[in-house]
């Protein structure tokens, strides 16, 4: 016999989008959550079938993004473009909804690293010391209210490289992050530079330099760690759905056994990460939501290479979403996420 | 509080390939089945990891493939090359195991038949009216000891066409089944034409005029429909990993709209099974169990286009096997089973 | 030593597109044409670099889509959406410009076909009879002044079928044409169900019964056979960029050895077309001029599945048009053709 | 009027692999190359049509690999695996053949780089000073008779950082060089990791810190600039055909625009190389000999990201070689090699 946790009414907004697709998915066969709204903005009033074919229940109906157009919801999920979750996130975990928000606004810790990121002022800092950093393997959320899920690069790199940084075993001076991702990365705008005939058999770098995930990276590191990290984070954009690679290129005179026993030991008892001994491949974890971390010493120029796969809308997303909550809300880590990936 | 069913102590033969590792994803996370052996030809003694990475529980070891190794199972999953599961369906099956063949040797229901597609004769043609044809929405496989799931064509073509050739809404009167297929439908075997380089950016018909599945649709119609079909079967293989399209052509007067009712009339109450209003494309039920069918009328010509996108993986071999499954042991029809994909 | 071709001056108009893009990429090359105006619409006044990227010669800038702006030209090639070449294609035929329109306006002969196939008249129906349809290895356009190049689905369709149709080996009853495109057929538009999110790693039918290219091809071989013909046609999108592949099912008691031996006895002396003895693959014509095509008889159903491969921007687009200006303007056929494509 | 430049009789050994159908592709369009001999190893015997079913002229038999086969020849390209070109290059220069060899066995200078990169000594050290290191845009190889052409990855990661470096606005401390490439530039063999079902959808790294190519682009450094260097290169696979992205991080405290104003004077005159304002795509080359190159300072960490794409198969290899080849002969730089690419 089986003890079924009791259900917890659930909203996501923001559901039209990739990240919001995926919420749905996942949370439509959790047995803890009972998804009872999913809001929309420019797709308010179409059949989830029109804007998820892919998703069972097609005949549900979206309703408003707006949070004051739903009472009673214990839980709610935010899949909101840069800017949007902020007033929803805020009214919501005022009310006393457990909050979980998958976009950028309360990811930083103080308004002056906003002002860095965003080159504007927070529109509610006082706000910001409320949001616990939603990466469950580096930052404790058990019993949080309100959650700031991590964005899909900056999962992938502090997974790989904050073991090895913390361990002593490297140093992150001349830290360089490169990054490489699916486009489902990019969001579901239609843009030109999206299309398939601008995207398939070619890969570019973006951001280059600007990418906002840096200081992400950098504040969780000082977190983590203590001190300011200053990192080198180039991502690159690959032709295929999912996926994101981390290559973390780190100081550091280790071995590549040394560096692989810190992975193992940090891991330990995670139940999301696994420490391999080859070169993580993103198909390896598309669908699921584990992360494969591996690290390779360059002994002739003293450097660490470390490694890590993530699916970016699984773990760096949805699935990491769903993680944070589960153990904010006192559920198994695991529940109603997937272990075994989908290739091919 | 929900009522657990209990287990059936299972094993998948042919563990390695595409087929057997769907199997092993599925299974591992159905209630019902007790996954506890997990067969392989050449790749005996791998860790699963080293043969499936994507899949969890990867520090188990591959067994035998053969039957004789494995005492005290109640069901066998086989996804054995052809000729490879005539041997093991059978000694399985006279043990009284529940046997479900993803492969083809018990496909077929007479010897005359199996001499027509393979050239030679069934090695035990006194096998052959043991097992059942295992299309649920077609063939009924309640309380089948010895099931042989249909290929990956032969259920889209059908749950496409049958329907409206069985309400005479069309004939099967110079019907043209065009199929295109994922490249994870070739199987696993590592080939000069299956290499990345062979396939990325390029498609062609294969098996034109001699494909192997083109007497099991013939068969099923015969079986349905009663009379004697034959069909016109152009297999495509197109760049991806999953998913199967047919679009199959027939003679008929009808409207689409009438197409549509018949499809809709027939479904009712097939819970992997939508009607829907437009073309359906693969990628809205990759990784889940569904099929999405629908049909349109061309009225300058007098036919009727049939579509049915499906998973080859899934409906179209793993899924559509634990389907089987459940139904003959008298489980729910979707234990265990996804209704919503994975895309993007 | 070498006659080089005294030069034409050459104009392309809706260069900004795929097609355009082509034209710009080949003409360059090409030493009879001296490309000296390039037209374009929205990105007028753009540098081609910002347009093409991929392109020499990226500091011109793209000028005027208006004819009337372009004086002292010899010949246009129209690379324009529906419905803007009808008063281009007009105006520089009247002013004595070669014209080779890529685009569809010009295609059908007649103004009922042409209302048949648009539901409006034509705007100027007297025009008609001074267009040539120019699939050179069906149509002569030797000394042509205003040339209408053929869409890319019809020319894969018409190359695989015609000759079989014209000897009598096969008929025209009960043809079935499913074709298979890459992306970059539904040209440079930006639109949600062509982001790579929407395309990779599916197929879809569309058109199903509807698409504009049916009457194209119907007209082709009512004007080459007789008769009046009526063909299934089924275009479908296959994650990729370029390439056509048609699959054409015909009625006929051939074998496979005489389909073959009728396809090379037509294109003996045709420099652009191959016949081969195994299903042709787009990947072998990616970037050329070449038509791959091949036939298999199915004497089960008394059926023959013709087949045709072209690169649907090349043959099916830019390179047919300049074939046909080679041609027109007494050229050799080949000038500035690859034969050779460029798989991998 | 033109001058055609009298032809060089010329012979292209491992004709059947991914560069030589690449050689073989641009030679024949090349005027001053009469291409007389392609030779294989396994495929020895072959029409070109079975090998290379893309390229014209499939009639053509392919002859030995061996050059005493071959008399009378003026150019030899070699694209033999590694370790077969040293008996074949030496020989072929012995008897006074130019050659130019585009795998790895003159690329080092010297038999003590030999041991280190392949751990064995170099089976004709003696004659490592006689073979040029066929760069153009760095090497001077105006009249060379044996040109060991560059692999693709120190192309583009050479093309990238050395302006930099020379013009001492960065420094190769530190320096990480982190390559994503086409799944062609793994060579045309038939391996389980290069199915299209282990490729397709995912990226990897491989050869960390381990991988050939290093000592080549350390080499080259070393050579131009003199110093010793030590550089961390990592490559990717990225599911896709061809090209090649460096992405080189390296120290330097310049700005953004002082790094590309050095790119473009270093490049003034190159008619292959392009320096662009945004980070280069690989599919904006792909097909052509052009490198792209840009540079962005990262002024918080006083880093410069110097970036380089290229096609591996033609500025990478093919094209490169008949590059260096056209230079040491006295033909024009440019000749036979597209300036274009190819897609969409």
């Amino acid at each position: 016999m089986r003890i079924i946790t009791p259900m917890f009414k659930t909203a996501v907004f923001g559901a039209s989008g990739y990240a919001g697709g995926e919420l749905v998915r996942i949370l439509d066969d959790h047995e803890a959550f009972d998804l009872v709204h999913l809001g929309a903005h420019s797709q308010e009033g179409s059949r989830l079938a029109d804007v998820h074919p892919q998703l069972k229940g097609g005949d549900r109906r979206l309703g408003s993004n707006d949070p004051s157009s739903v009472d009673d919801i214990d839980v709610a999920f935010l899949a909101l473009p840069h800017g949007a979750s902020a007033d929803a996130g805020r009214a919501l975990r005022q009310r006393g909804v457990v909050v979980v928000d998958l976009g950028s606004d309360y990811r930083l810790d103080t308004d002056s690293r906003y002002r860095i990121a965003y080159g504007s002022p927070h529109p509610y800092p006082e706000e910001l010391g409320e949001w616990v950093f939603g990466l469950p393997e580096l930052f404790d959320v058990a019993g949080a209210k309100a959650i700031a899920a991590p964005g899909c690069y900056p999962t992938a790199v502090l997974l790989a490289a904050a073991p090895l940084l913390e361990a002593g075993l490297a140093s992150a001076e001349g830290m360089v992050a490169d990054c490489l991702s699916g486009v489902s990365g990019a969001g579901r705008s239609v843009r030109a530079e999206l299309t398939f005939g601008a995207v398939d058999e070619g890969v570019r770098a973006y951001g280059v330099a600007s990418h906002r995930h840096r200081p992400e990276i950098e504040m969780a590191l000082d977190l983590r760690l203590g001190g300011e990290h200053r990192v080198v984070f180039t991502p690159h954009l690959v032709p295929m759905q999912r996926g994101i690679l981390a290559t973390v290129t780190l100081a550091g005179e280790c071995t590549t056994e040394e560096a692989r026993r810190c992975l193992a030991d940090f891991y330990r008892g995670a139940p999301f990460v696994d420490v391999i001994d080859q070169p993580p491949q993103t198909r390896w974890v598309v669908g699921s939501n584990r992360a494969l971390v591996s690290a390779f010493a360059d002994e002739r120029t003293g450097r660490v290479i470390a490694l890590c796969a993530i699916d970016n809308l699984v773990k760096g997303a949805a699935g990491q979403a769903v993680q944070a909550a589960n153990i904010a809300l006192g559920l198994d880590e695991t529940a109603g996420l997937a272990q075994s990936g989908w290739m091919p």
